[in-house]
């Protein structure tokens, strides 16, 4: 019999693992409730009306369907079968599908509960989200997103908290990060200010790459996308912007002054980067992380309307590990329009890398139970279990081995492991009443009471 | 435009859902660390050929079974369309199928990660199962299961331990519940003893319902279903049976003394009981909650071995909320035999319901933030963000209302959600560099200093 597999491009995860990936939702999930976010599911199938036609035509063909239960051929005629595997097929064989990423049930959840829901609604969610991408290394078909949002309120004040929320996740994870922001309005002002406001995503497709590929080439690349030399000569200034936030804002104010739209962008990004500053705690900036403008950044073009973040780790080369920014019209799509709403999602896989990468994992984080009790046989066995009620009951995580098994076998087990502690019950101890309990780390046995055990290891 | 909607029999979960469940799904998670049992998951997606054929000809149809991707027509002849929405058309047009319980990709997972396993393995999983059963109330087509195994070992101090963590989680829950106990080899021993070991599924599905129907309408049911008066006569003493586990213990070893499986029955059950008694913690018997010994329980009877568990709330009618027991044969389905295991399951949606009705969630399990900021306008909502900031800081779970909306809207919010703080930071407030705290429960109000606050607030 062959060994038993699992569908190409997903993971079991195993205990080490799930140690270390709770160790990084819990830490997300924390931040997020001390920012009054609350979590909130949904099912991880969706009708397929509401993924269809959300992520583009790519993204359809990329969304996981599942078969109609029970008689799926009723109704399929022979025509609709002679067409091959068309999406119309498709489309008649399922009506359900597993949700792509968790924005837009996220939408459907506020459309359809808009009656119940008390805004601004700031909630948080952490589920796998399933895509049939080819699998490649970093890049899977199950995976888990870290979502917050907050909406139906248009304050800017919620992209302060949101950047003070990635900055909290950050250092309590101990990665050092740089959070960029820009501001989608300033994109549209650029595109707007040399007169091209049709080339918006090629001038930002292009200026993206200009740390990698230098100004000759996004310009060479402007022109190969139909940018015409004039509007290419008037976006000139923008490759001069440098120095810090506030020269860079001084700068683009300059340059955007003839377009509104512009204009309201750098104000934007002006009262988040003031607000940030102005948040003193104990004389302190409250902020570890530095927050960076950053006039090249572009994503979510069709999505974003405002604010826009990326953060990038500093000691580890792996790109973006979490984005966000402001969306004006997310329920739109449901027949709700006018709902503001902004967000950030941290990628919980690149962030698992990067602890790795940098082993900042803390050692309690990822050790299972704190004592083994060695099982010497029956009665000894007995007495194991007993004191190991008692340990429990002091909050103390304790296994006793189930089986009298060879003494190697069990301290093998207990290596394997990593338990810290190994406790021994034999006939001398049950003589006396005491436990010997073995520091795995040093070899160094001490002989405690259950009162000593249970102080020595809350310690 | 419709109002969005979600797949029948699915739910959608909102905050006060979620903080509820998560405080089941948590004390669960710490009960089951406690005793050193690990977290696992798997992918929601496993292959077809794993999941058919291990849950009965029943079980096949209520897999959720997923479109290939790309041209999933390909290779599918006209003949086998013919033959019209087959079982057999269904696995060519489906590779996998979302997974149906934990316990195949647990076993699975067992088998094909043997080599890198420590045995005894324990773990524990929480993950949500689907299947395409008809929706009915209580009854979802997606669920949560929160399952502990341990496999690799047949000591039975592994199901010593699984009672004492139902006990536990139950005893943490301020649920009280009857721990009913029974052995798959008593009721084997029960069917060799009366001469219709072939009968063992009658047999116990009449049994099962003594209670509910009365001795004579079993006798009948008994005899419908091909067991003779002869071997129904031979049951009579069962019937008989009653008192403490030890009178019941006592009357069934007698009754089985014959029949080699059964006596072996009995003294796995006897063990069971007695190393739960004698686990006297400061004087006191370790079990919060009652065990019973219920020679008519049955469950799962193609399925386990051994001992075999089932809870009952005692204070809500609404049957079993958790279960489980030992099987022999878990892995052999994947060519890996003779791996013993042990395990339980919680009933997470009937627990959930019975938290409710008995209104037993404490009130810190359900609340989002501790305190909200009324947001005043622009200055005041900036040295409310910095006095949040400080809070957080000091683990209070703070939220500062977005925009500067009416007083009563922003007090309507606190109220909807629950916040048990308001804290106002107005003109006067900015002056004398105070907070004014109010109580939503009282209505009173004190005017206090941050670090004031963090005391108030951490009490």
């Amino acid at each position: 019999m062959t060994k038993p597999s699992i569908p190409k491009g997903t993971r079991d995860f195993s205990p080490v693992e799930m140690a270390k990936r709770n160790y990084i939702f819990n830490t997300i999930r924390d931040v997020y409730a001390l920012y009054g976010y609350r979590q909130i599911e949904t099912p991880a199938m969706e009708n397929l009306s509401t993924l269809m036609g959300k992520y583009g035509e790519e993204g359809d063909k990329l969304l996981f369907k599942i078969l109609n239960s029970g008689d799926f051929m009723r109704g399929i005629s022979p025509s609709d079968l002679s067409e091959g595997a068309s999406g119309h097929l498709a489309a008649q064989l399922c009506e359900k599908g597993l949700r792509y990423d968790l924005t837009v049930p996220f939408a459907r959840y506020v459309v359809q509960h808009r009656d119940e829901l008390q805004m601004p609604f700031k909630r948080y969610q952490l589920q796998p989200v399933w895509r049939a991408d080819r699998p490649q290394k970093g890049r899977y078909r199950e995976f888990y997103q870290c979502d917050a949002d907050v909406v139906g309120s248009d304050s800017l004040l919620n992209e302060v908290e949101l950047i003070q929320i990635i900055d909290t996740v950050f250092t309590r994870l101990g990665i050092r990060v740089s959070i960029h922001i820009n501001n989608r309005k300033i994109l549209t002002g650029m595109a707007n200010h040399i007169g091209q406001p049709d080339k918006i995503v090629e001038i930002t497709t292009a200026i993206d790459k200009l740390d990698k590929i230098g100004i000759d080439n996004v310009k060479a690349e402007l022109a190969d996308n139909g940018v015409t030399p004039e509007a290419i000569n008037r976006l000139q200034p923008l490759f001069q912007i440098s120095g810090d936030n506030d020269s860079q804002l001084a700068a683009i104010a300059a340059m955007l002054a003839d377009d509104e739209v512009g204009t309201k962008g750098v104000e934007e990004v002006r009262f988040v980067l003031n607000t940030l500053k102005s948040l003193m705690v104990n004389g302190q900036c409250s902020m570890a992380n530095e927050i960076t403008l950053d006039l090249t950044l572009a994503r979510g073009l069709n999505y974003y309307t405002g604010c826009i973040f990326e953060v990038k780790a500093l000691d580890v080369q792996i790109g973006s590990i979490t984005g966000g920014g402001r969306y004006d019209n997310l329920t739109g799509i449901f027949g709700m329009p006018g709902l503001s709403g902004v967000g950030i999602s941290f990628g919980a896989d690149r962030i698992y890398d990067v602890l790795n990468q940098l082993d900042l994992y803390p050692t309690n984080a990822v050790q299972g139970a704190q004592v083994l009790f060695i099982n010497f046989g029956e009665a000894e066995a007995a007495r194991a279990m007993q004191v190991a009620t008692q340990l429990r009951q002091a909050g103390i995580a304790a296994e006793v081995y189930p089986d009298a098994a060879k003494m190697k076998k069990q301290m093998s087990y207990a290596n394997t492991l990593g338990v810290p502690y190994v406790a021994l019950i034999g006939e001398t101890e049950m003589q006396t009443g005491v436990i010997t309990l073995k520091d795995m780390q040093t070899g160094e046995q001490t002989q405690l009471t259950t009162e000593q055990t249970i102080q020595q290891l809350t310690k």
